[in-house]
């Protein structure tokens, strides 16, 4: 049997959606995508993803791979790209699609990770980015924001910026290599990149940057998590319609 | 009986919108706001517009004035805004009231008018994106494009960038400050400023140069159309869900 490899790059709108991966039977990204290769192939191939998004998180380049075999056509990458694309919904796209190498795999391969998070800082709410950023009205001081995050940036143990999951956490260390924010106008863009995030990680890391602003949290405190680590202590999490996996590097 | 006049600065996402003005008792932008109005007063003033944009077409500072009078409650600007929002669905929000002169009128004492439309020109749509950008899928020549674009700035007699409409076209010469294309990556962003515009001209102009940048029409068609100037004779009409009012001059 030959098997031939795949390398997608996705981008969605997640609004509406349980994220990546819906529990049991919901709207999920990952599910969508099997079900328009099931229309395509007439079989459903597995789907392996750089990330797993959590429900409303965009993505405009989220990395997957899968395998077609003998049974199915011998599709192109632009061809695949074209079929599934004709089959999905106009909230997710198949930006490229392209042969990889057989030992190619999203998951593992990953070298880093690019998330963006959008923040409309105004007393009113900008009506076309509403489902894109978090709205916060009052006011941020953009410079302890920045005090902070420069703590943030670099290897630590985030333990203290991520949620509770079922499981224990084994290794939380983690290098954040880029950890910075843009302002235009009323719009406040993070960059966060990472060699890879804990679950919640960037929101928790948006959330607590926000409060900073507010006045709510000091760049020492934030200093002071990683130094001892401490659990689950960092500001709020961040909602997830401001997040969008910008780029996966490997 | 004391009149106090308030100017308004409106944004909205255009989508399953009417326009500004829905015909009847559809879902038109003016109506839904009157009925905030009416929620929040007892009465429905009338709301006058700088503009009144098609179904679809979205806003960031449309302009608009209306009067209260005795029997309403005293309100400052500010509160006015809070009241509004608090009765508006997400899609409209006030951005700013203020109390303005007795003689000020959102729709005459315009100035300049300025309009962006947003193309995404990539093979593939960006998801976040779909319902405020044209997507043209080939590449686009830009350098034809703004040779075009500068033949259309300046005062001339725009018939051929129209549509038709109800009644006799009186005076189709207009001022066309600003007709600039910006490029980020696959966005384009049409820079649209002038002191007025005819139906639908935005629009036209943008199919047509869109319609240069495909090869369809030479920057020497496009001077041609206005000199002498021939009724609706430019290229296509580009779709609503592009355009953006985005500010108004007085």
């Amino acid at each position: 049997m030959t098997v031939r490899k795949y390398k997608l790059i996705i981008a969605y709108d997640g609004t509406g959606y349980e994220g990546w991966q819906a529990r049991s039977n919901g709207r999920g990204i990952r599910q969508t995508i099997t079900g328009a290769c099931e229309q395509l192939l007439g079989s459903a191939p597995e789907i392996i993803a750089s990330s797993r998004t959590d429900a409303g998180v965009h993505a405009r380049g989220l990395v997957a791979h899968l395998e077609l075999t003998d049974g199915h056509p011998l599709f192109t990458g632009a061809q695949l790209r074209l079929a599934l694309n004709a089959q999905l919904p106009a909230e997710i796209r198949i930006l490229s699609a392209a042969r990889a190498r057989a030992d190619f795999n999203a998951r593992f391969d990953a070298i880093t990770k690019e998330y963006r998070y959008q923040v409309w800082n105004h007393p009113v709410m900008a009506p076309l980015l509403r489902h894109q950023a978090w709205h916060i009205p009052r006011p941020l001081d953009l410079a302890v924001m920045r005090e902070a995050a420069a703590y943030l940036t670099g290897r630590h143990d985030f333990r203290a910026f991520t949620a509770k999951r079922k499981g224990e956490l084994l290794d939380s260390t983690r290098t954040l290599h880029t950890c910075q924010i843009k302002r235009s106008g009323a719009r406040l863009t993070f960059h966060l990149i990472g060699e890879g995030f804990l679950y919640k990680m960037c929101r928790r890391i948006v959330g607590t940057l926000v409060q900073v602003g507010e006045g709510k949290l000091t760049p020492a405190e934030v200093k002071s998590l990683l130094h001892p680590p401490t659990e689950h202590q960092a500001g709020m999490i961040a909602p997830a319609h401001g997040l969008i996996l910008w780029k996966v590097r490997y």
